[in-house]
């Protein structure tokens, strides 16, 4: 795929949110993206199936990332070991490029309906592939959701953390999962009677 | 809306499942539904925007149910009790009626990507309501998400149990709550040593 342009999809997303920051997501269309990028429309569609796919790029990379990561934690990992295990492999694609790019891509997806609906169902597409491996690491459905959610709320509050403070993901993720474990840990029970 | 015809609705989603069922959801048409109801195109879409809503309708009655759940419990309720006092609330929707399409309305969504992507965008909603809510009562975000979390998985599993063993709705997801709360208290914490 396009080895001729080696950085034709990032300069495709830096286009992209170049227009879609200046003029809305809604009056930009694919063969402007191509343009401004100094590429064409097919270029384009070798890379992303649609516009909207610009800002999700690399989804496919990060649910093999997770789920590579939760199979590779140690036997004796319990749930959240291997939760840990899927931050830290997929640190390797959180790169600066994708840094520089986060805020502006961040601000897009809010500013739109649909786009928001893409990024939930991209969380409820990690939450899954974290629960399925840890299944297949023989951890209860019940133990697997619970560490799947919490994985997934510790990977939004850590990208959104490491957006603003930059260095190591995996080290930023990590500190995330912790607080979030805390805090699921000390929520109260809701009948104290019982 | 049709109040001459005050069941028009519920025959609109028996007859909605029935031809899911027998010829696959891809395979019916909203005119097919109508027909089979006994009713026409036009009350259909009075009740529901398009096919796929048949399936998903009193979304918006649960997240009005939701949020007045945790709006109205005790002022001293933590995060984890006003999450039950909404799946307490929500009680009221989950009809008899409901419990017996339930099955094969399961059935189809698990059937059609496009109705599971559907169906994950509902939960999020609710996930979403009910963090909102708990915002409201001035939970901190990162224990709103995460009783939020916890309080939809519970909502998932004791609606799943509930289709199984019917009685009362409210008393099946307080049990569930109670068993996700026990359960994310007991996750490990990754690192024994720190």
């Amino acid at each position: 795929m396009g080895r001729w342009e080696p950085d034709a999809r990032d300069r495709l997303v830096r286009a992209a949110l170049d227009l879609f920051s200046e003029q809305g997501y809604e009056n930009t269309g694919v063969a402007q993206i191509a343009e401004r990028a100094g590429l064409t429309k097919s270029t384009y569609f070798r890379h992303f199936r649609d516009k909207r796919e610009v800002l999700f790029g690399g989804q496919d990379e990060l649910l093999e990332l997770i789920t590579e990561g939760v199979a590779g934690a140690p036997e004796s990992a319990g749930a959240l070991t291997a939760v840990e295990a899927a931050l830290v492999a997929v640190a390797v694609a959180f790169t600066e490029e994708r840094r520089a790019n986060g805020p502006r891509r961040l601000a897009v997806i809010a500013s739109n309906d649909e786009l928001r609906e893409r990024d939930a169902l991209k969380m409820a597409g990690f939450a899954r592939a974290m629960k399925d491996a840890l299944r297949q690491r023989g951890v209860s459905e019940l133990d697997a959701d619970i560490a799947a959610e919490l994985g997934i709320l510790a990977f939004r509050r850590g990208y959104a953390r490491w957006l603003e403070t930059g260095g190591d993901f995996a080290a930023v993720a990590r500190r995330a999962l912790e607080e979030v474990r805390v805090a699921a840990a000390s929520l109260e029970r809701p009948h104290p009677s019982n």
